[in-house]
């Protein structure tokens, strides 16, 4: 089969198929011979006639069923795969693709995966509703804090600025993706003192309270640093998916602990940045929920990231929609937050979102109990519908924030 | 600490620190705040003051400490990361950086482990030297090829097309990327009757024939894939390093089996095409042979992927330069190679590669035995210097494929 031979406008997908979109420029080549690459390299074809083709694998091919302007839609018999293995998925859809030479640029914007290919993944343990239970907190944004600064405390001063962030308001106590177990703040000593600080923030404040520790490593040491926080008490974990890759995130969700699996995407700029080429975030949040993780970062509009706001409602949107009765993720606004920024954050998110802030509360001028705070009042301002500038009259944590991020 | 304070010209790199090269591109804000954000962003600091703070933790920043245009060069203290956890370094050097609203682009051009922190590394078992004393051959570049169709043959069909490519002269048959366990083509079934062609083709023609079967998937299985594999005498596996991650790679490598790491990196060029955004090759040469893989695609200049020749004799250059006593590399050059392009890549490469073709094989008129031989052809008149048009003339194998392909 040549490349050409990959687009038919009569082929209609199948309930099984997988649908991938892709944005192309082509390099030279028609955009139908190019469309036609894309197909060809990531199911069954190559750049010259072969002998050793068999009739029996056509069945496999892709096919470009639609192509409008340079937007491909292909449909992928799911006998492509091995069911369950998701980097065998996207070595196919998502691999040497990007690299062609018939292709100036390529960008894969999302992947519909059928209901068969679904069942070979297990998706969220919670979702947004089991971390709703689990927190007890029905119907407001959650909000939670990295720990700054984001590396360099050792275990006892950062349980202690937990301690505040929890003791002030927040629900969620998060690590920075780059703290694992370094010499200055050993993962074990952390989990202990941290978890410590947890209980005791939970007696002062008659509120439910989480700890996500980050155990992103090797996949082994992953899956005992798992072990030590479900032995502990914990109730959560943060892996950064990305770094960590999906073989890992697969295996740590394969063994079904209970624990929420919170996800943090550093890296993934590199790739979703450039809007003509790489990888859409939408993809990556379905291939993350289909794993299962129960929360994921998705962007902020506001704050110190780059995303629009039309790519973070579409990550939003991958998070929540239906797809084959897999529960729903919580989306994550981190980057950059204060409190001023609230309104607009619910604005994009609605009431689903764990709203994080790291600066936002630990550079309040009175510390991060009262950043905390702060944060809450403004929660709980966005939620009543009163100007943030209205409630700081009676809240002056509020001011104090207000006072200090005035954009 | 403010963005700008990272920036310190009088900084000396300690030997232990970890050194990154950076290109950018400012988005409103000046190349010195830029360059300051991405040291900040990913050690100690932030966009606002903060007020933990602790003094104690200064010295863990990184430091701008050349600063050309908008190429940034930092250092990092060792202390900053986790020994021996990769995905920990990621989420710092190439992390949450890559997305900063300060930066319209960005693009990681090299990682320099320090010999610290290469010693919580396994690095390449076996490398080029290994890799030469397995196969027997001293002096020529390996020649392998990847079965094509690149999926959809049964296991039987796929041994056949095997033993048909390594009688005629291939050294090496390796799987594509794509395929792992799908229904119309079981892992163990290729293995047992893949490694017997292997056998049979050794006897018929006196030459060490390798394998490489490619065992992506999720950790776990990974790791019964490779058992598997030794238990079945098999040499080497193969894994798509980005598709799985570096936690599985280095959950493979820390397992110390006596098998070649055969890196495919499939995806690599959704980040890698740009090159004025995202991660480079090199980088990721660097980080893969840090973990421990002894083989890696490269490019190939010539053929169907769209590397530039200086990218691909950087990519070359990380395989084999001194790394702190790690093995070197094998560079492998895949995707779009046939006969005629051996000459151009053995002025790339020299004589230390893995020349993979699969159609430039299969695609030979008269068959795959036929297309090995040539393959063999060009590679032998490419070492004594004779032109293929000349060695053509007595080896009619050769000018079928010359015939065939004549660019």
């Amino acid at each position: 089969m040549k490349y050409v031979d990959f687009v038919d406008s009569t082929y209609k997908p199948k309930d099984s198929d997988l649908i991938c979109t892709f944005t192309f420029e082509p390099n030279d080549v028609t955009l139908k011979e190019a469309a036609g690459a894309i197909a060809a390299e990531s199911s069954i074809g190559t750049w010259t006639a072969l002998t050793t083709e068999k009739p029996y694998v056509l069945k496999l091919a892709a096919h470009v069923f639609r192509l409008e302007g340079n937007v491909a839609k292909i449909a992928y018999p799911k006998e492509l795969f091995e069911e369950g293995n998701m980097p065998n998925i996207l070595s196919s859809v998502a691999g040497n693709v990007f690299g062609l030479k018939a292709l100036r640029s390529l960008r894969l914007l999302d992947i519909e995966f059928s209901g068969d290919l679904i069942k070979g993944f297990r998706g969220p343990k919670y979702g947004i509703e089991g971390i709703r239970k689990i927190l007890k907190i029905k119907d407001r944004p959650l909000v939670g804090t990295i720990i700054k600064p984001k590396l360099g405390l050792n275990s006892e001063d950062h349980a202690k600025v937990a301690f505040d962030a929890w003791s002030g308001g927040c629900d969620i106590v998060k690590d920075d993706e780059n703290l694992s177990s370094q010499k200055f703040n050993d993962f074990e000593d952390r989990l202990h003192e941290t978890l410590d600080a947890r209980d005791r923030a939970q007696s002062v404040t008659g509120e439910k309270k989480v700890y996500m520790i980050n155990i992103t490593a090797e996949s082994e040491i992953m899956l005992d640093r798992a072990d030590l926080v479900v032995d502990h008490g914990g109730e959560y974990v943060m892996v950064d998916i990305l770094t960590c890759g999906w073989s890992a995130l697969q295996t740590l969700r394969k063994q079904d602990y209970k624990l929420v699996i919170h996800a943090h995407r550093a890296g993934h700029a590199a790739f979703t940045k450039n809007p003509l080429h790489g990888i859409a975030m939408r993809p990556i949040v379905e291939v993350a929920r289909a794993i299962g993780v129960d929360q994921l970062h998705v962007g902020t509009v506001v704050g110190k990231m780059s995303e629009t706001k039309p790519e973070v409602l579409e990550n939003i949107d991958a998070c929540k929609t239906e797809m084959h009765g897999l529960k729903q993720v919580m989306p994550v606004a981190s980057g950059g937050i204060h409190p001023r920024l609230v309104p607009a954050l619910l604005e994009t998110f609605g009431k689903d979102v764990v709203i994080q802030a790291g600066g936002g509360i630990h550079g309040h001028p009175d510390g991060t109990k009262t950043g905390a705070l702060a944060m809450r009042h403004a929660v709980d301002a966005a939620l009543k519908g009163i100007s943030l500038e209205e409630y700081a009259k009676t809240h002056p944590e509020l001011r104090g924030a207000l006072d200090t991020w005035k954009a």
